[in-house]
Formats: C-alpha cells, structure tokens, sequence
C-alpha cells in the first residue's frame, strides 16, 4: 500500500529549447514512446499505487496541462501550489494532505522528469524502500553509481545486513577524484532524490526540525477539500521557508539515524541534457539518437555518414544532417539549437542569454 | 553599347535546402544584402547596359518570378525557353532576338547565380573586353585564378601584349596537381562561363560549327514578337540540340584563333555550395558568416562560443549554437541542414537521396 506522490516542478532549462518556462521538461516525450516523463512516471509507479493514490503537486501555470496528461488521475489528486517553495514544502503538502486521510500512509516521492529503463527492478527497489520505511525509516532510494558524476549529490551507506541501510551522510556535489573515490569505495550511491516513508514521521521529523514550515503545512492540511482552502493555502503557502527537502529534514535526520537508503540498479537517468538524455535511450547502429520521433509523425530524419548524433525532431521539418558527429539537433517551431554533446550542459547559457536579451519568448 | 543576356538556370543543387526546383539559387538573397543573386547580376551590368538592352534568358517555371525581381525590365526582355536545353540553345535564342534588333551588336553573357564583390573592377574588364568583341573576337572574360581549383574549367591565354589575348585552349577540370602547375604558371583563367562577342560574329561561327541549331534558333528568332512566336517555338525548341556553348562554339573557335579572354580580378564567386558562398561574404570577428538576415528581419542568431560558421537563418526562427566550429547550417521553412563546411559540395548527395526516398516536396 503505497501513496505516489509526484512534485512536477522545474523548468529544465538544459533542455532547452524543448523545455520552455510555459512547457517544462516533465511535459515532453523525451521517453523513447509517445508518453511524457510525467506520464511514465506515473505509469511505472501503478504496480505499486493505483490512481487514486496518486498525487502530482506541481505550480499553477502547469496544472491544466499535467490534468489533460494524467485524466484517469481523480481531480483533488493534482495538488497546486499557488507558488514554488523548493521540495520541502512540495512534498510536505501531499504528506500532510495525505495524512488526514490515512495516519500511517507510507508515501513516496519521485520526481517527475527522470528516466527509467527497467520498470520491473525499480518496483523491487521501491518495495525494498517500503519495508525500510514500515520499521519507521526514512528511506532514499540511492541509485547505484555508474559513473564519477559530480553534479549530484550522494549518500554514504552504513554497515549492515540485507539491503535496507543506514544513510551516515549527505555530501554535496564531489570534486572529480573525489567522485572517483566514492565510486570505487562501494559505500557511495547517487542522492535521486526519490524518497519512500510513512507520513507520521516525516511531519514528525518535519515538526521537530522545521517546526514554522510544519506548522503552516498543517493548517493547510486541516483547510485541505472545505470552503477555507484557497483562502488559507493563499494566506500561509507565502510564508513558508523556501528549502529543500534533504536540506531541511534528511540531513538532520540521518543525523538521528532516522535515514535508509536501497540501492537501485535500474537504468535511471535524470535527463539533465541532451547528451544524458540520449545516452538512456536506443540509438541506431552509427549511435544516433532520434527523440520523440513517432511512427505517424511527418518529421523526417536524414542522418547521412553521420554517428553520434541526437536529433530531437519537433517542428514537422524536414532535418537532414551530413558528415557530422556528436552533434546535438533540437528543432522546434520557433527555435533551434545546434551544439556538440559535450556542450550539453553549457545550454543553460545560452537561456540566460536569451532572457539578458530580452528575449522572454523563447524562454 | 552593350546588350546583357542574362542566363538564368540551374537550380543550384548543392545550395539545397535554400535552392529548390521551384525557387533556383539565382532568385535568393545571396549577396549580403537584400539583393538576389539575378538583380545583383542586373545591377552590377547597369553601368553598361541600361534595362531596354539587358535580357533575362529563363525557363517557364520562373519567368513570373524573374518579372518581379526586375520590374524595370521591358517584358520583352524576359525570354522564356519552353525547356531547358543547355547554354548554347538559351545564349543562341538571345543573340539571334538581339541581331534582329541590332545585327552588329556586342552582347555579354553572365551568369545569374554569379556574385562580384568589385562592381568597378568587373566593369572595367567588361570594356576590355568589348573592346576585343568589337575586333571580331569572341570574348571570354576569364578569372585570375586564387587557388587551385579543380572544380572550373581552364583557358589558357596565349602570348601578346595588353590585356586581350588569345585564347590557346579550353581545358577541363584538371586533376589537383595539374591544377597547381595551372595557376603557377600564370597563363591559365577560369572559365567562368562570361562572354562578349558582336551577335553577327557569333552566329557566324554557330552557323558554322552548329548549322542545326544555327538554323532552327534563326527561325524561331524571324517569329519572334509576331503572332507565330509560341506556335515556332513549340514546333523548333524541343528539335534544337542540348550542348553547352563551350562545346559547341567556344571551343572549335578557338582552333580557328577566334577567341580572346581578358582576365578578371574583381572578387568573383560562383556560389557553388555554402563554404563558397560564405567565402564571398564578409565574416565576424570569430569568422561566422550569417547570410541573408536583413535589420528588420525577425530572425535571431545567436553564435556562443562558435567559428567559422556559416548560418542561413530564413525560417524567422531562433537559430542557437553553442561551441561549434566550421558548420554550416541552413534553417528553412520546412527544411533543415546541418553539414560541416567541408562536407558543403556533398549536399547534393543529401537532394539524390531525398529524390530516390520520393521526397519530391523537399527538393
């Protein structure tokens, strides 16, 4: 019995200029099928929570467009919130919204813009994470590490038996050798931020470590689904401390040896970029990645003496591409962007570019 | 007193996919301003020839075109070929209309898709050259070679003093090393397909080299302007030989010692593919080259970090790149290319392709 809770926040801006600020990362097919990030999300997670204990929490200017995605989703499931605060007060909602109608939930978080290769470990994983959270943990599901990657976060493993462990520590993003350190120790997993728990003590913890943000979560709780909901979650949403949620309670927690973590083998990505976004899916025998191309869709795709190259074919055209290699492609309507995989992630350069430009339209 | 003929064919294959079938490389902005390449042609010809002696030799497909790029030329003017059938039919059907307007008259013949970057400079070689036409010669305006090239045919100028010379021979497109020996020398010109001569000289030797084609052009040309000029040109055009005027006149004149060349240096391109038209262009500071985005045009191009590279941005879209070098890219209504600068003579691979997968629309 688990409640899916879903934050859809963030706008992506490495992905851009697929991902805009009006049609964030989340939105796209960016899965390899015709589905969304948000929509596969949610699909993978139906072994373990049906819909209606599914729950997306995501900004007002996203609401309508997640609603027509997920339509077998009940209505008072899509909670918005009326600004973004950082993941806290993200998750500390549904958790506090959750616990009215079930004390002892266990809930879990995922967020809806990463990738999943093997659906079928990664509902082992989770149920792995429940059994940890039932004894009362809060449990991460830490991805094992397949590379030195410093632009996440990672959990150091404590001793143990089994596959349920104790998270001694967060550590920030690594240097490079410290990165490589942590890969070869053994004891190291990625920070995915996906998080399994009951609901009781997380707003425990939440209270006793953030006790103004629980506070203000609970008396939007208590208005959740009567007349005075808007009227408060517009008075107290404002108030709340903008902080992420390993910030404001995991870290402290671990601290209490309150944190679990399990390890998970299955094919995760983030889809950070381009390149990221490419590497976990399929590419043809030259190592050519073609996104989000369907079978019925007009777009095509020439890649001539070319290898390495991701096309993200999106306006209709025609995009023929000769002799070029590593070549990132993405083609919209109004905009194009054209720069090599090892670039991908320099992309959000150009977006704040754009916006010093003045150039909110394409942003 | 010049009469220009202005041949304009050719669809420009390697200029795909800016150069279609039905809008040619000669009816497009190539120039760095808003000018065509076919009113550059006009405009740079205006100092020798004003709009009631210049002629536009095209087929049926563009002649509305054409008449809106030059609405200052007499309809008249404008000669429509019911087919394409090579040079010596087109150059022919001009100069047999002109003779019978002005039987000793010095016409030129230039290219279209042409650019020139010194519009003095090709004027005065002009005047050299008529001044050889009006001595019985038939004239090649040559170009002072600046490389190597083995894509142009050679002339190869013989001895004498002042600028008209002999020429000695028309040599194909010799091997790299031939090529090199060529422009060391200093006796070899491009043939850059330009030519002066008085019409009744030229259709001497038509006459005597080429008596079919001499004959039905003469028929069509005593119909021309009567009420049996499209009823002659339907029954003759289709029966007249397809051969270039290279081969059929210029090259068994010049066995009889009855061609001159004068050599040009006025910054000639014939804008084969997107490095030669980028080369002809002025380039930024880092040697980006953007073609044909004019001040109040929408489109934006933003270059980070990126050299050498040649955009074409006439979608109105947004074109980004991020960190690339030496690449060419083409954003079009409904087409995109992305080739390096070397690969740019290899586009018309891209258009056989397109045409053996049916793709008729694209190209």
């Amino acid at each position: 019995m688990l409640y899916a809770v879903i934050p859809a926040g963030g706008s992506g801006t490495r992905l851009w200029p697929l991902s805009r600020a009006d049609h964030p990362k989340f939105l796209h097919p960016l899965t390899g099928s015709a589905a969304s990030l948000l929509q596969a999300t949610v699909e993978r997670l139906e072994p373990l929570a049906p819909a209606e204990r599914t729950y997306v929490v995501t900004g007002r200017s996203h609401a309508t467009a997640v609603a027509r995605q997920l339509p077998h989703l009940p209505d008072g499931n899509i909670l918005i919130e009326p600004s973004a605060r950082d993941s806290c007060a993200a998750i500390g909602l549904a958790a506090a919204v959750i616990a009215r109608r079930d004390p002892r939930a266990v809930m879990g978080a995922f967020p809806a813009d990463h990738l999943v290769r093997d659906r079928e470990a990664f509902v082992s994983t989770v149920r792995e994470a429940i059994t940890g959270a039932e004894r009362g943990l809060l449990m991460t599901v830490g991805i094992t590490p397949t590379r030195p990657e410093t632009g996440f976060g990672y959990l150091r493993r404590g001793a143990g038996s089994g596959s349920v462990r104790p998270v001694e520590e967060f550590t920030e993003k690594p240097a490079y050798d410290l990165a490589v350190s942590y890969v070869d120790s053994g004891r190291y997993l990625w920070n995915a931020g996906m998080f399994v728990w009951r609901v009781d003590v997380f707003l425990g913890e939440l209270a006793r470590q953030q006790p103004v943000l629980h506070a203000g979560l609970e008396r939007i709780a208590v208005a959740w689904d009567t007349d005075e909901q808007d009227d408060v979650l517009d008075e107290v949403w404002p108030t709340l401390p903008r902080i992420s949620v390993d910030y404001a309670v995991m870290e402290g927690a671990a601290g209490a040896s309150l944190v679990g973590t399990v390890p998970g083998d299955f094919g995760w990505s983030d889809v950070g970029d381009f390149h990221t976004l490419a590497e976990a899916l399929p590419a043809d025998a030259a190592g050519n990645v073609v996104v989000g191309a369907v079978a019925d869709d007009k777009a095509e795709v020439i890649l001539r003496d070319s290898t390495g190259t991701v096309v993200v074919p999106l306006s209709g055209r025609l995009v023929a591409a000769l002799g070029v290699s590593d070549l990132v492609v993405v083609d919209t309507p109004d905009a194009l962007l054209i720069c090599p995989r090892s670039r991908a992630q320099d992309v959000k350069q150009l977006v704040d570019e754009l916006r010093e430009l003045g150039e909110t339209a394409y942003v």
